[in-house]
């Protein structure tokens, strides 16, 4: 860097002729001079000509940068006159004690802790994820690139904020056929994920002190965004049958139930029919909705996939949350929602005004898999991986395990959950497995009223036979805690 | 449709064998029955073998159907007693009055009041549209394609919620040469679109009674996100220098500051210096933050674009929000916050939690798209485009407005203003003008404390051409309301 003269120039900036744009090392140059009032109002420019020379610019650089100061204000450039500092504010702002800038709201910390029991990133065991390795990369890149190449201009408007319609079709059809969900595609809203769902549902279903019934143990994500949107969050016991329904008799203000009934998280109970039919009944009793996420339901091992509790109740009282995070690979940012028909007017506007929107060419691309018949085939190849994975660890975990941890083999989706004796710190189990290359999640922070340890372990994400050398690393570590 | 069998039988339902999937019609059928207590628990199902001779189809196509059934905990099929209705709850399903289901939230209707005010779709003179006619298809589908093809496994996963690096460092380049922002990439937070960006900037600078000052008139859609964000909305007067910063003094509880600088919505006015110094003082004096919706200031006519707020107050006080919806088009559903140091990783948190994500791939296409220089590209091509159809707009409607409405010619944007006699009614108008297939924004609805009437029309979407026949009907329409 040079200076652009001595110093008793006040304009006098950093100007280096061979570094970038020239025009704009001027214009920022004397925007901060005159901002720090070393150029104070009412002082004369040199002329246009002068400046190019002394800087050994050309003079229509000059006159670009003094337009454009003039143009913002900074310079008053009147003709006879040469050009001056403009008269402004009395603020000579850069002078004003320089500070941080303010500090994040109290919501906005609750957010920061809430994400600090986030899981590291993909890593053996970290539950949530797909196998990346088995992503449909050759038939994903062709319908988004036919897409990128087809979708019509005229599609690229603000129009269907809920979704476009050839995929609301493509989704009522899918679903309907792999889910038992009964809906039109009006009332399927398109959003970019799952916790964007429950945003719009918890907005949708209840005003400020409703009350929201989760399960416990249950979800901390969804959990999160309920408490965001000034709910009042009642944890719900599960047991071995799911959600215990009878317990909603003495929850106040009852709007939303959020349960996972096919899978339940984390501890992988189906809820069984006796305890879907309760639950449906007493959602109607009390006027309340049921939120059925229904996050990674469609890989079921033993048997086919359990019909959704939606279609059980043809849709009025239940909201389904369905994402393609699990189905194909998070990064595709793609989630839905299928509102109950007396919601799905308002739940799209939420949306809409809320900016939960995706991204045109991904919608299309997404029906076109689908309709393509991509994703059932993804499924059906990716079940009996999965199938296999869960074998693996569970059988390397009852191998390994010390004594006092235990395993339940899940009839479904993509994790496990390992059951640890009461005394073992799972948080600090789960930072020395990170040590080691190893993700998990604790189960002690997911609990509400009585936290128990135990750590969920994803099995998709590592190739099979990473499977069961990591699961014996994981058990020796286990067992130094125990 | 033929009945499966006389009505004697109490398993009987709609069967059609030349009709969809046979197995899942049994399993409804049955399903059904069961809920409605036509079959009641513990009646005993036809065996599997006869059921098959009945309907017509094999039997393995009813053993699917009875064991789906048995999984989900409707049938008991126990060796040599046959297949039995299963003990469940003592609630008929069915049975129960059918309700329409649970009504929206009080909150879920204000969303809906508001979202009555959204303009008619694209058409003739609609605000807020960029040409897409000239939208750079080829150049889109050429980057978005690339992606599609090689973005890597591995990036498919929870990565970066925040946005992906090669996009953070792309913008932040981008907005540094284009709109004097300065930023590092990793203050820099991807969302799907700016109604996103306000959810999260209001969260993350307010707790529930803290105040948000906005413009007077004002963009509808920000105040309607913070004022669902609980934040106090305090309307503060606009004149032809912009926000009136002193009228900031009395408000209390003052954390975030929204305005439009570059260009005003809806009046068109660029704030002048002196008022852009004042707004910077009064927040770094209360210890607020601006909020900068930059929505359309790169195109801009008569000069280069004028330098964001942002880069003057180095970034401390100021939340930068931008967005690709005018740039390129609004189906393309990306945005982008550029936050304060201080706060950067708690907007990132919240955008996280609450899901406003983009697709990787889109992301992946829009930094190419920046890198290979097609956005500059596009919008030095469209910016002359613009001015010749402002031009065209503001000619036709001087030409053609009765006396008494005045048109202000904008310096940029997409957009004008007309405003009215006092005594005219804008809403009425703009529905006569949706009769006549022409938008336009109602002003009334966008002031708080001083309706005035008045049109706002955007001129980037129809074709030059149409330009002036369409003021001209438009004007007819307008001097029938005064």
């Amino acid at each position: 860097m040079v200076q652009s003269g001595s110093d008793d120039y006040a304009w006098a900036f950093p100007f280096d002729p061979t570094a970038g744009n020239r025009e704009r090392q001027i214009y920022r140059g004397l925007r901060d001079a005159i901002l720090a009032r070393r150029l104070a109002p009412g002082a004369r420019l040199p002329a246009t000509r002068r400046m190019a020379e002394r800087l050994g610019v050309s003079r229509g650089t000059v006159v670009a940068a003094y337009e454009q100061l003039a143009a913002e204000g900074y310079l008053d450039a009147r003709t006879g006159r040469g050009t001056i500092v403009a008269a402004m504010s009395d603020v000579a702002l850069k002078s004003l004690p320089t500070t941080e800038g303010p500090a994040p709201s109290a919501r906005a910390e609750t957010f920061g802790r809430a994400a600090a029991n986030n899981p590291p990133w993909p890593r053996c065991f970290r539950p949530g994820l797909p196998s990346l390795a088995d992503f449909p990369q050759k038939e994903w890149s062709r319908c988004l690139a036919a897409r990128a190449r087809t979708l019509r201009r005229d599609d690229l408007s603000y129009h269907h904020a809920d979704g476009l319609p050839l995929l609301q079709e493509a989704l009522a059809g899918h679903l309907n056929r792999a889910r038992g969900v009964v809906a039109d595609p009006g009332q399927i809203v398109i959003v970019p994920s799952a916790q964007a769902a429950f945003d719009a549902i918890v907005l949708c279903c209840t005003d400020p002190g409703d009350t929201v019934a989760v399960e416990d143990p249950g979800y901390p994500g969804a959990r999160h965004v309920f408490a965001a949107a000034a709910a009042n969050v009642a944890p719900v016991p599960v047991d071995n049958e799911g959600l215990v329904a009878a317990a909603l008799e003495g929850v106040e203000r009852l709007r939303l139930i959020a349960v996972t009934p096919s899978h339940h998280y984390p501890t992988g109970v189906t809820m069984t029919l006796r305890r879907r039919l309760a639950l449906l009944e007493a959602a109607r009793r009390r006027g309340a909705v049921v939120l059925e996420d229904d996050y990674d339901s469609e890989f079921r091992y033993a048997e086919r996939p359990i019909a959704s509790l939606q279609g059980i109740d043809g849709g009025r009282h239940v909201v389904y949350v369905g994402t393609f995070s699990k189905l194909l690979a998070p990064g595709i940012r793609i989630a839905f929602i299928v509102a109950p028909p007396r919601l799905a007017a308002r739940m799209a506007d939420i949306t809409a005004a809320l900016g939960q929107v995706v991204s045109h060419h991904v919608q299309a691309a997404v029906a076109d898999f689908i309709n393509e018949g991509y994703l059932a085939a993804h499924v059906g190849r990716t079940r009996p991986l999965y199938a296999a994975k869960r074998d693996a660890l569970v059988a390397a975990l009852r191998t390994h395990l010390p004594e006092g941890a235990t395993v339940a083999a899940p009839r479904g989706g993509l994790q496990l959950l390992v059951r640890l004796p009461d005394h073992v710190d799972d948080l600090r189990l789960v930072e020395d497995l990170a040590d080691a290359d190893l993700a998990a999640v604790p189960l002690s922070p997911i609990c509400v009223e009585t936290p128990r340890p135990g750590l969920l372990l994803g099995f998709a994400l590592p190739h099979l036979e990473e499977i069961a050398p990591a699961a014996q690393r994981l058990a020796a570590i286990v067992a130094r805690r125990m």
